[in-house]
């Protein structure tokens, strides 16, 4: 690989590392219970504000994505060439497998932690949503959260917004803002490489449902990237 | 329609659906208690977020009004033709309705749900006031919070401010803080689109109670434009 | 007074308003309990974001200030006339008076609230003190608290500060700072026209220890231009 | 020493008390409850509000490092002679003791206060961590906290990165994001300042375990500077 490309691995990897470690942490770790922990509204914060920080970061290095529904998205939208993606989405993974990784070595430094009853901040549905939706509600939000994710990183990017310092922000905070509205449907995904990352650790239920994590985030980025070419951005 | 025009239409429905699905999802899905749910501060915050997410997504395609005492702001203060104003709120309604029948479709995806006890965080006062408060207090509280609500967002987009860039942080911003006071008296409307959304779903007080949800909002947003126009930057 | 003058005090007028009607309606209106209501992070958020608004919306009115230790502070650093500071100040105790006025007829509409027990969100010491911390204690936080406050003012809003932009969030985000902290020790003020407002309404011992959140308020604030101008800026 | 030197002293001194006082106050004054207090979240918060008001307020006097962990990283990435570090780190420590001495008279102001019980926010690990992680969890987050926040400072700072303005927002929200995540483990450091003024006011453990808290930062701190001008910035 030439320089460039080592460089924006290297991003993209490290990128994805820290959002699964620190928005998954924030759950594993910090706990859901608003009261002793810092709740649904902290677990929300932590994913956005992870984006936000990597987005200032290492955005001018590779654009950070730490999303293959991003790259995808991208690939679709016209913006990106489907090799690049590819190098991108393998660094995603591998970052995405490291963070979760990290986040276990840590999290067993406490008595009482077990991967089968504590877990990693892992998606699922049905038996394995948080708070019990079935697959097809799973599937449906999964959906249009990336659709709406991907829509506002099209818009805030866009050569045609002449605010696009604001970029990190305002994609790092409507990212709290899908956590806000959706822990309790899937624990959120939107991303298959967060939702590989954890899985692949946690094993079961979290392995055997993987296939929506990925296939629902893909065809909302896809159908977002339609909607914004050949309509909002058409003219 | 010209493309311009079916493209502003595009924005300002998907951008209403955003707000209604997201603002009223975070009460529905992720629910007003603190320590299980997400609390009345992150239910506020959905609410500024979902605005933040859409200025930077849309604001450079239709000014991101995606709210009708908005559009009507605008004409009165001179700012916009009445005629696009019309087309603007038919999208803003309609892309509310969307936004609630999605809220309900991912929201039925939980045994026990049901539409009469749990709603789609529909607006109401008196017996449906989240807390108690009387009609007075809910049309006093909308008319100020939409005349405060208008206010930002004049200032911030005014052309005399030279700091134009931060106007989706501050009107989102502001419209936190508006949930962060308002929820407890009618659950905060200050936007006509949003409370007939849930309202035409839900029926039985919502749609009886929606006058105030049109009046009010439309009341504050023109006394605010009258005070813009007149006093704040008459000269 | 000329139409500048009474722009001015128009926008110092309207932002306190909006600064006490939204930072205590959030504490009278939204509760201090982190379960049921918006807790003492929802309110600290409450008072920040209405700066954070403002000074967007009026900022390049009035510049904002909408708290008489602000004005004086700007004397006393050479940035304002002592006799627009003096107008600025009655504009600001005026429109706290207002707010104050608001908050009580909003929060009348709820069955059980009375003014003795419920109160304006009045700051206090010793006994009347949120969490029981002495008049020393008071004093010190309230004197410290606007010297940081203030110097963040000065610093974000100096010209050879080159991010001028982001001092309204910067200023309206220390604001939610020290109210996190401070909170349980008096309420926060850090702005006499706050304390002042609910006190001429509620009375009593919100009356007789108003002085305190006078001088400690001034006394900070003229620390902190000292501070600045003779020490930091001196170059 | 010269004008120049004595301004930066002054700021990194000031800006380290805000800090401590704040961050450090809103455990011992706000209170980590969720629902009596300000929560995890709150804490979170103020850690990080404290470094986006200095960043902004501070930032074009001395840079706003406040942290002798970034210190030593600039002059390992190249940016700073270590003469000036050695400087800014002095300022850095007494700007924390002094912090950590006003919180402790605050904080006295409340019958029923006791350093030993109640302490001033320090860190700790095994028995003194908040949650009980054993010593390598809190070696380990300690050092990747860190190495993950100077990787946003060094980007967000880069003169590659055309956002610059940005930067304090970035890594105040960065640090709000460790914060979520690790106060359970050690109380968050990523700091020695920040560890050792609390810490020589409290005593026992707090002494006994300062090591950890000064190491790790640091470690992490120069793995950081090395991977970023050897891998991500190489180009």
């Amino acid at each position: 690989m030439e320089t460039k490309t080592i460089t924006k691995f290297s991003a993209e990897f490290f990128g994805t590392l820290v959002l699964v470690l620190m928005g998954c942490g924030s759950a594993v770790i910090a706990g859901a219970n608003g009261t002793s922990g810092v709740g649904l509204l902290g677990i929300s914060f932590a994913f956005g504000l992870s984006v936000v920080a990597m987005a200032y970061a290492i955005g001018h290095i590779s654009g950070c994505h730490i999303n293959p529904a991003i790259s995808i998205g991208m690939v679709v939208a016209g913006r990106m060439k489907m090799s690049e993606a590819f190098i991108y989405i393998i660094a995603q993974i591998l970052g995405a497998i490291a963070g979760a990784a990290i986040l276990f070595i840590i999290a067993s430094g406490k008595d009482g932690y077990s991967l089968s009853s504590n877990g990693l901040g892992q998606n699922g549905f049905g038996a394995s949503s948080p708070q019990g939706y079935n697959m097809l509600a799973g599937f449906i939000a999964e959906t249009i959260f990336t659709f709406i994710f991907l829509l506002v990183i099209f818009g805030s990017t866009s050569t045609k917004n002449i605010h696009g310092g604001f970029a990190g922000l305002s994609i790092g905070l409507s990212l709290v803002l899908i956590h806000i509205v959706g822990i309790p449907v899937t624990g959120v995904s939107v991303n298959p490489a967060r939702s590989i990352g954890p899985a692949l650790l946690v094993g079961g239920a979290a392995i055997s449902q993987l296939w929506l994590f990925i296939l629902a985030p893909i065809l909302g980025s896809i159908l977002s990237a339609v909607f914004w070419r050949y309509l909002l951005e058409r003219e």
